[in-house]
Formats: structure tokens, sequence, C-alpha cells
């Protein structure tokens, strides 16, 4: 198949071994697009996997300023190219090239990369223990092994398997990425790959530090995560085909970081309603129409208690959500998806407010969806209203009272993010005390006052939560160092000679500013000698 | 069945709902002991559950000090009954009281539990993550939740699931704990867990902070590790049945920690071998022999060059094993399984050196055996050869050459541990390094000149490794505070008002030495207000 756009496996770019093709669609026309891609085979996983054990390998004993200059270097070029990455991003998600991309996710992709540069540079990551009574020494450590990476719909860059935060964590820790980037933006990943693939070159990397397909069966991706020569896989995605990941790869004992999904309770608690309901309705409504609701922090579901102020709340919102134009979701299959989610959650009790059908037209949208549902409906069939609706369609859940309140917050499933609101003088705060712990155990990052839809990339974020939300409740995808743990191992050595010491573990602090937990105290000094001490 | 001893349930002593009942045997003589248990049917893993999970929310708010306090009065408790506790042990393991209980695995388990307290008080396990510019705070925290912890037959104390180290870990981490003791020693563990819960009672800990039974059904413990209302699993035993454990808890999302065989290979290089090969026979011979093998760290397969070194090493490991006597085994079964590997190993392509065969009369016992396969057939059958023979049976491996001896390395699958000695003045260092590299990814401990055998219950301690060792690279079940992470989730706090923070993000340091990173740097200090800094 000629007119194929080609795949980058072992060190090039080349003709995919092709089981079939498929072609990008404009979600803003409907159209598809000129370019044909490649669904690969196995035979392509199969090159991909030796040739990423064999660069795995080389990364090993690559000295990590060069591993920093190529994500520094990668996110310069980025930097460089951005109008046209851009463009084509916008292309193929409709997002908007500004201020969607050129001011808010490229600026984040090059901020990650270079915080990733940094972390591989001042290995803070590895968090060196030493014991110097015993002589046993310990770090996370790389896996010496290729991880796979499998990007979302949803961000075409700050995700993307060839330049995301998975990228970036998997790089920083010295494994070659095996991507497997998104269907829906094929252009814009074989762009930016072909960036990086610059970028490798330039600084003399192991050709094969990033190989890429554009698609391949399901059964090829469990192969992948499953393979005796992965480390370790990345994904963020639908639960659907998470889980389906998720079963192979454990049954074969390698571990898999997943983002899957999230309704992200929102509790407006009475005090904080009464007391500027107006002014939280602002934040819901542009929290929820970020993006079009194609955020995994979407606030899916809002809880309020019954009375006139819930009722004024859902009015103003659904006077926002009727104004505001219907955005474009990510393509044909997004349409499908918010629909099945409204159709199921009307299914298990919820009524339509406002929207819950299609926009006919050329592009991809569906009209801006609000649901309700009553504290009995939800405690009736908590997993039937939890269904994520990836788009602009939300649900209010409003309670009787006090308790029924604390039963909805302990009937949710694991989520990346919680938010409570609060009256400002502390009327909310015996309610507060009932609702917190029930969110505190189902979710990773626990909100006051504040909507979820914004994740600052600092070391303190938790972009992660309790399953199903994610596959595992202590790792974040998202804040370095603390992402680039997933890819890591945890290495130790027993009175292993100095010299054969990574160098983080030597007496010798190996910058002079890494932090190691030495005799149980966290230091940047050199481990002192007994002599010295 | 009035006269089944009783199981530790919601609080009290109790009967069981029993599906059956065995009786421990004592395998110094094959006799079977005088006391019956319960094999508890899902009613009493269903009560256990709720009855945990009230306790959870209890331990939530109890004070630190009070769990600190616990662990260390049970601590206390259990030395001052070690008398008795060792002659039951000694009943059901054939260990012996002296010096294994009272002078090794009592103290250690001692010194767990108050290092676990020490924990609990001074609460660096949480590693506080703060950002000030953003004000998002994370810290693991705990699961807020039961945990289960399913017990080894090898150490009665240090690993028993009512006091061993995963137990310490979860009560550090605020976890109440649903225990499956076992079936071995169960007079052991219920004397163990009468004295834990009177420390319960005596400093005032919700009375189901730790629920024991005796025995179930498989499939009710694949209900127990899967439940919605348990937070995370810990087990130490088979591969095979921690397996089946795991594929139930991963199925439903939920955390299992599974320590479960590992070979721990030992390189010994050629220089090394023949510059202190009688040295390193002493060495390997108490390594091998320590609880007639059955250490999840004895050095299974020795690998060493051809030649006449080697031979005189074999030689006198054999003159070792045959002098020795075969010291008793666990118990029947441990009979079996050991002689189901050495059988396994021979149709693999080992050959007998020694050995081979159960040892009639009372005693469980089996001949001190140790095999030998060359590396031709190591590699044409590395599976095969990789069986845990859980008792007193080594093989040795040996290699050709250099090109072979590497080979070997990179095919051993996960372990606990590896090893490499080698000659003191550096002829081994440039095979050191082809063969460290396959170890590395493959192990979790890596020693040099030095055998596995000796845990020490230190910071920098690994006991994990790579699959199948455990079901996950990155921790450890052993060494303070990295233990208890395997049962925390990461939490993180976003513009959550300071009140309502856990005392560990707190401005104030809430011990005073509590170690924080603190905008990237760790710290013992508070945090700064905007103004002060």
């Amino acid at each position: 198949m000629p007119n194929n756009e080609k795949v980058l496996i072992a060190g090039e770019w080349r003709d995919a071994d092709a089981a079939g093709t498929f072609r990008p669609i404009n979600p803003a026309t409907g159209e598809t697009l000129e370019w044909s891609y490649p669904v690969s085979r196995r035979a392509d996983i199969d090159i991909a996997l030796e040739a990423g054990s064999a660069a795995a390998n080389e990364l090993l004993h690559t000295p990590v300023d060069k591993i920093a200059d190529f994500l520094k270097h990668y996110a310069h070029l980025i930097g460089e190219s951005s109008s046209e990455l851009s463009k084509a991003a916008n292309l193929e998600t409709a997002l908007p090239v500004s201020p969607r991309f050129v001011d808010i996710e490229l600026p984040r992709t090059i901020d990650q990369l270079c915080q990733a540069a940094t972390a591989a540079r001042d290995r803070g990551w590895t968090m060196p223990t030493i014991d110097t009574a015993t002589n046993i020494r310990s770090m996370h450590g790389p896996l010496g092994a290729p991880v796979a990476v499998f990007g979302p719909n949803n961000f075409p860059f700050a995700y993307n398997a060839v330049a995301g935060g998975d990228f970036a964590a998997a790089i920083a820790v010295r494994s070659p990425v095996i991507a497997k980037v998104h269907p829906s933006h094929p252009r814009t990943s074989q762009l930016l790959a072909e960036v990086a693939f610059q970028a490798i070159q330039d600084t003399g990397l192991p050709p094969a530090t990033l190989q890429m397909v554009y698609h391949m069966a399901p059964e090829d991706g469990f192969y992948l995560v499953s393979h005796s020569l992965i480390g370790a896989t990345g994904y963020t995605g639908s639960r659907h085909a998470g889980l389906a990941l998720k079963a192979a790869a454990d049954a074969a004992g390698k571990p898999i970081y997943l983002e899957m999904s999230s309704v992200n309770p929102v509790f407006i608690l009475p005090g904080a309603l009464h007391e500027r309901g107006e002014e939280i309705v602002d934040e819901l409504h542009a929290s929820a129409m970020v993006a079009t609701g194609q955020f995994c922090t979407n606030p899916g579901i809002v809880v309020l208690q019954v009375g006139d102020a819930a009722e004024q709340f859902i009015a103003a919102m659904r006077s926002r959500f009727e104004d505001a134009d219907a955005g474009v979701l990510l393509g044909p299959g997004g349409v499908r998806v918010v629909g099945d989610a409204v159709q199921s959650m009307q299914s298990s009790g919820a009524e339509l407010v406002t929207g819950g059908a299609p926009i006919e037209g050329g592009a991809c949208r569906f009209q801006n969806t609000l649901l309700q549902a009553s504290g009995e409906d939800f405690l009736a069939d908590p997993d039937g209203l939890q269904e994520e609706a990836f788009g602009n369609a939300n649900l209010f859940v409003v309670a009787t009272d006090d308790d029924e309140l604390e039963q909805i917050a302990g009937r949710f499933a694991g989520n990346l993010t919680g938010c409570l609101y609060t009256h400002s003088a502390g009327d909310d705060d015996l309610l507060y005390e009932r609702i917190a712990p029930h969110l505190r155990r189902r979710v990773g990052r626990l909100l006051n006052d504040k909507m979820p839809t914004g994740v600052s990339v600092v070391p303190s974020m938790n972009h992660g939560g309790p399953y199903p939300a994610t596959g595992h409740p202590g790792f974040t995808a998202v804040g370095i160092p603390a992402s680039l743990l997933r890819f890591s191992m945890l290495q130790c050595y027993d009175e292993v000679r100095e010299h054969r010491l990574p160098v983080e573990l030597r007496d010798q602090n190996p910058t002079g500013n890494l932090w190691r937990r030495i005799d149980g105290a966290w230091t940047q000094a050199d481990v002192m000698a007994p002599d010295d001490s």
C-alpha cells in the first residue's frame, strides 16, 4: 500500500506491515482528511520490541546530560514548529489553535519535557536511600526495557504518546518509548514524531528511543503490553480498552498504569450555594465547557441539596448551556459516546434538563446537555448514573438532606478528583466533616472551592486516583518527579563495591545537590566515611 | 463443632461458621497435634469485612500515638510470651526454639513492630510534597479500608499475618488487618493473636483492628481480595496460590502485593572461585542450609564456569550436604514440594549430584540434595530449571565460557535477589560488567561477595523484585518506611483550607522533624508564609 504514511520503527520511517488503512476525520466538517495511515500488524510490533530492547540497553549507559539535552531540544523544536503542529491538530480535533494549542497545551507540553529534562539531570526521582551501618543502598532505577505508551484522543500534544507526560517520564527514566498514538489525530502525531526523531538524531540518542505506530488490532495491543521484552505500559483513554489492556498486562505480571475514566464529583454544600451560587454557576459553566467537556477532570456530576437555591442554580446552568453554542466533539465516535452515556443515565433514572440529542450537519456536535436525578435515584443505581459522558453533558444529583448527601458521597467509585464548595465563614464545616472522608478515599485530588479542570504540572500534583479512575491508587500520571516512578523499579545494592554502584548511590553526591535519605535523614551531603562521622 | 478453636472476628473470639476442620501436624514426628481448627465459610469473611471497614473509619481518627503505643505494647507482650510462643511454633514447624526463634525471629518480629510504631509516630512514610505557589499539597495517606494479609508457612512470627511485616505496615498506615494465617501453624497464630488482641484492648484501639481466620476455601480468598470493602492485600506464599489471588484482585482493581517465589541466582565468577572457593563453599553451605533451605532468599541456583575449580567446589558442597543431617521440613506438603521440584528439574535435564529422595520415618525430611546442569541444559529449558525447590535442594549450573555465563544471566526470571562473587583484586571486573546488568533488571536486591539469606530490616532493604518474584517491581515487603507504602494511596489536596488538611500537610511541621519536600527541597522546617520568605 504505497500511499500509506510511514511508521517510525527501528530507527527509520518505513512502510508498515499493514493489515489495513484508515483516514482521519475533520470533526469540524465531518470530512475525511487526505492522508492514509496504516494499521500495523504484529510483525511491526515484534520489530519495535527488539529494537526498543536494544535501545534500552544503550540508554542505560547514556549520560543523563545527553538524555536531558534531547528532551530540551525536542521541547525547543516543538516550540519552533508550533504553528504547523497547531494547524494539524486543529484539523484533526477541532480544538482551537488559539488559545487552546499555542497558549495552553503546547506550552504545557514544552514545559513537561523541560521538567523531565531537569528531572533526568538532577535525578531526584531516584530517591536514594542509604544505610551506612549495613552498607545497603537502594534507589528507584530504570527498568532497562522499553515502555509502551497509548495516547488518548483529547490532548494531541500534552498526552500524546510521542510527546506527552508518559513519553517524557519514560525517556527521563531511560526507557525508550513504543508509542501507539491515537488514530483520531495521526497527522499531528506523525509531525510530532518527525520533530522527536530529528531531536533524537541531533542529540545522538539511540535511533529507536522513540518508535511509533498509528493503530493496531486489540489483540496486538494485548501482545505488546504483556510481552517479555516490555518494561511497563502507560495508557490514557477509555475504560473499556484500558481494562482489556490491563487484563493482558496483569496476567503477564507487567506493570500497567492507566488513566481511564472519571466523573469528578463536585459537592456544593448548602452554605456555599446560598452564599455564592451565581459565582459558582460561572465557575461550573466554564469548567464544564472547556474543550466541549472532553477533559479527564470534567466536573461530570454536581451534587446539591434540594431547595430554592438548588433550583435556581440548575436553572441558571440550564440557561448557560442553552445560550452557548455546542462545541465540536473530537470525532463521530465522541458524539456516539456522549449520546450513549446520556441515554444510559436516563435509563438509570436521570431526567433531561436540556439537550440530549446529536446536532445534525457535518460537524461532530451534540447539544449542550444537562441531566438531573434525585439522591434516591442515585442511591438506587449509583453505577448506572456514574457513567462518564465524555463531552458536553453533565448530571445534577439533588439530595434531600445531609444524610442523603453523605450516602451519595459514599457511593462514588474511584475518581481523579472530588470537589467540595463550602461557605466561606464555616457554615458548612460540620457537613464538610461528614462528606470529605468519603471523597478522600475515593479520589486522587481533593479540592476546596475550586473546579477540577486545571491540572498544574507541579511536583505535588496527583493526576491519579483509585480504580476505576486508574489501575493503582499510588501513582500519578502528571507531576514530576512522581510520574517518573511509574516507569521505574526499586533497586537495592547489598555490599556492592563502591565503584560498581550507580553514581546516585556512591559516597560522593553525584550532583552536589541530589537529595538522598542517608541513615534516615534527607541530605544533600556526601556519605561520610565511618571515621569522618 | 464445639471442639473447634475460635476465630477472632468483629472484636471477639467466636465460633467460626465452619465448612470443616483441620489439625496441625508436628513435622518432627509426623503426628497430628491435639487442636482442631475451623475452615471458615464466606459468612465469616463477610462479618470480618464489615467490622474491618468500621474499624478503618475509627482508625482514621485515632491519634497516631495510640497506634504507635499499640504496636510497641504488642511487641513488648510478644517478648514476655516468647517462651510459650516459641514452644508452640517449634511444635508446628520443627524450627528450633533456639537460636531460630528466641535469638533471631522473635527479636526481628519485635523490632519490626517497634520500627512500625516509630514510623507511625514520625510519619516519614507519608512523604509530604508541598508546592506553595499553587498551594497544592500531597502525601501518601491511609486507604481507609481493611487490608487482607495472607501469611506463609516458613516464618511463624516475622511474616505471620497477625504479627509480621505486612501486619505491622498495615496497622502503621491505619488499616485494620483481616488475617488469613497459614494452616501449618494455627496454634502459634492463635497464641499470637491472643497477645495482639490483649494489646488492642489495653491500648483502646478498635476491637476489629485485628481479625483472624485459620483457613478458607480458595474461592473465599478470591472473594476477600476482590471485595469492594477491602483496601489492599499482602500475600507471602507459593506462586500457585499467589497467582490465583492476584488474578482475582487485579480483575477487581484492588492492589495486591505478593511475595511468591525466587531461586536467587548466585554467580561465582572464575577469579573468585580460584581465589577463595573453599571459603565460598562455607558461605553457600551455611546459607543453603538455613531453616532446611526454606527461606525466600535461599540460594537456589549457583552458576559456575567449567573447570577444575568448579568441580572441586561442587565436590566440596556434595561432601557438606552428605555429611550434614537432613533438617526437618515444615510439613508433609514441604516434602512433596521439594520432591516434585527435584523431579521436575531432572526431567528438564539436571542430574542428581546427591540426595533426591524423601527420608522414610515419622519426621518430614528429604535428603540434602544437589543437582547439576550444564549451561546448555539451562539455556534449552530455563523455565524448567528455575522451578523453586523450597527446601534443602540446590542446583548448580556450569557454563562453558563467559559468553554462556552472560546468556544464562539473561534468562533468569524475576527474583528477590541476585549475587555476584568476584575476585578481590578485580580479575573478574570485566565479566562482572557483562553479567551484572542482566541481573540488575531481574532482581530486587543485588549483592556482592555475600549470600542472600540475611534480610536486614533497614530502610534501604528491598525484599521485592520483578515478577514472578512479586507482583510489582516498585515495592518491598521488608524495610520501614518503604514497606508501608504498599498499603497507602497518593492523596492530593488542591486549595484545601488549612484547618482541613491532615497535620502532615499543614504549614506547621507536625512533629518538628518530619521531612517534607517543600518547593522541591526536603526540609524539616514549617511552610513559610509568602511574607516570611
